[in-house]
């Protein structure tokens, strides 16, 4: 496999002194030229530094680099925090002679302890050195916290007879779920997009994706997708199959990048759908689908390969939609294991046991009221994940 | 300590073979003439077969004997589990010589797997023999499922100068949450107090209590909490003042029931009270509090004692509710960790660290934006809760 690649972009990852264990954690993406740019951003109330300093430079719609950390989240520090985002992002600016508003920020580890900004500080001219066409692994590795990979895809596609690029660096592990997560993914393209319609196709491939997916119902305050656009490649979004073109696969990588991040979730052994069908609304199923997604008896019997179905209709009984219990089918898989709100007996729950070992499965809760569906991504809920999160800052 | 007693009232306990170790697992409440009573029961959809059944009797106001069952739910069984659940009332009924429709049923345990009814039928003989004045301690113990000890508490109050005694005897240990949990709590009294005002107290106490309460925010299909009042006791509830007297009794039982579960929830360590103040409403206090209080992220690191403010600034954040973030003060007890959404350093860290190796805490959130306030119980978030809720069923 060759090393992805985006024209005229470049990546670096170096370690800066951030992680207490001396691994990476400063990234930068560099773009030669001015890069179109969009950015999704964390609805958590409680936004970090980096978040809210991008948030107001992503409104130009132009970006010429990313400098991202892991190791301290930069959240929850008050002026001296925007200060240290701004200085971090001054100091990449002055090293590579580009516009200080056109460099956007990302941390990622843990709330609330000052970020020791003069290491990211120190640390530019080595993370400007570093800057390679195929550097986008080392950035990956950089912004990892608890991840246990590094994650970068890289596809190609065309327009107009044109090819064109598209890399996605993406990390997440822990405090993932709808609405973002504490994930930060940046994607590159060298197709020429204008910063609008970059917007537009962003927001839609996140919400099949990133916005689907849950680890333990805790948002975090720095979630950030950014996609750059720098059109170096020679290929031009100019029409409709070209905007369905570049959308089929960006939603193509988002998708698999977060089912990637779920397996990947803190102490995850098992990529599960909940999907929910026959609700009165996609809105009512939504909410079935998340209570049932993020419920820690359900997801404890997902660990211990159990087909406690009772669990799940409980927690879907719980999610504030009213629904008819005598009414619900629930399958793992194909093998249908409640019908009508009552247990299938022992051959269905062997059956269902079965599926249950392997790493991927679906579970589907039909309501038979309407024709609302939802469908989003969990994992289980393991012995390793409390003890990864009892002692994180330690 | 003698044993709790309640004029009039006896209770029993036996093994009728539900637990696969043999362990008690039927449990009866008998008045020797008809009570007053009142219940309050789980808000899930998905409600077992005794909840519709108590549900319906209850209406009448009056009460005979409740027969309990732990090993099984009876929920999911469809018209089975209404005519099991009828079936066990009956034969108690019987037994007894009262009634049917004044007997009513409680079960828990696993959801979805038929009552083995017969078993329970085949045992009410033995279970009647059983009674006793003091058999309430027996009755503690053929409810529980993970509780780790029976819960009963017994207290003497007066009404006009009348002596009365109250019992009350709960189980919990997982499932718990506000809105209800999977607890069953049966409380007597020898107070003669009419059944409309019974149960305007029970409500009352319940929400100081038992709504209070989360351990894994899954609420349970089961959740019963019934009071029994028979006046055999010779006092007599008759105005205010005795309202008031009675009121606060039953308020402080349940609370040091509520405060037993959570103590005793599954894996729990700890005791943590999260207080939300300054507030827009008591209602977004609320919201705060339960989000802080059932987020993973937050209860592994009580688990870990790790004073990571952070994470519960993080799921304020993701209430639902506006808030600035900028002027928030957090606590640990009266430990100021975060003045003004900034943390408070070493010092604080430290002071902090030493409220969390306590097993009983309170974190306090300050939004200084009005007057809402609100407080909820929970505990932290074990490696055992997880081992105990992967294998429930095996």
């Amino acid at each position: 496999m060759t090393a992805p690649v985006c024209s005229g972009m470049q990546a670096a990852g170096v370690a800066a002194g951030l992680k207490k264990n001396g691994q990476p954690d400063l990234g930068l993406i560099y773009s030669r030229t001015p890069a179109a740019a969009a950015g999704v951003f964390t609805r958590n109330v409680v936004k970090a530094a980096p978040v809210l300093l991008d948030q107001q430079r992503i409104t130009s719609g132009r970006c010429r680099a990313i400098v991202a950390n892991s190791g301290n989240a930069n959240c929850c520090n008050g002026d001296q925090g925007l200060r240290d985002a701004v200085a971090a992002s001054a100091a990449v600016a002055a090293a590579l002679d580009i516009p200080e508003e056109e460099v956007l920020v990302a941390s990622t580890g843990v709330i609330g302890q000052p970020l020791p900004v003069e290491r990211i500080v120190g640390a530019v001219p080595e993370l400007v050195a570093d800057l390679t066409d195929d550097g986008f692994g080392r950035l990956a590795a950089a912004v990892m916290t608890t991840d246990t990979e590094p994650k970068c895809i890289h596809r190609r596609g065309t327009l107009g007879g044109q090819p064109f690029n598209l890399v996605a660096v993406a990390k997440g592990a822990g405090m993932i779920r709808p609405d973002m997560a504490t994930m930060l993914c940046f994607a590159c393209t060298d197709a020429a997009i204008p910063a609008p319609l970059l917007d537009t196709m962003l927001r839609r491939a996140v919400d099949q994706s990133f916005n689907r997916i849950t680890i333990d119902g805790d948002t975090s305050t720095n979630d950030s997708v950014i996609l750059l656009a720098n059109g170096a490649g020679g290929a031009v979004l100019q029409d409709e199959d070209g905007e369905a073109a570049f959308q089929t696969l960006l939603d193509e990588i988002f998708l698999q990048l977060a089912k990637w991040l779920v397996r990947d979730g803190e102490g995850a052994n098992k990529l599960v759908e909940v999907k929910v069908k026959g609700a009165l609304s996609d809105q009512d199923a939504r909410r079935i689908a998340d209570t049932v997604a993020e419920s820690p008896l359900v997801k404890t019997a997902l660990f211990g390969e159990d087909a406690n179905w009772g669990r799940i209709l409980g927690a879907a009984g719980r999610a504030g939609v009213a629904f008819d219990p005598g009414r619900v089918d629930l399958y793992f898989d194909d093998v249908r294991m409640v019908a009508g709100g009552v247990g299938c007996g022992e051959e269905a729950e062997a059956a269902a046991t079965a599926v249950l070992k392997q790493p991927e499965l679906a579970i589907t809760l039909d309501l038979k009221d309407g024709s609302g569906r939802a469908a989003v991504l969990t994992c289980d809920f393991s012995v390793e994940y409390v003890k990864i999160n009892a002692d994180y800052r330690s």
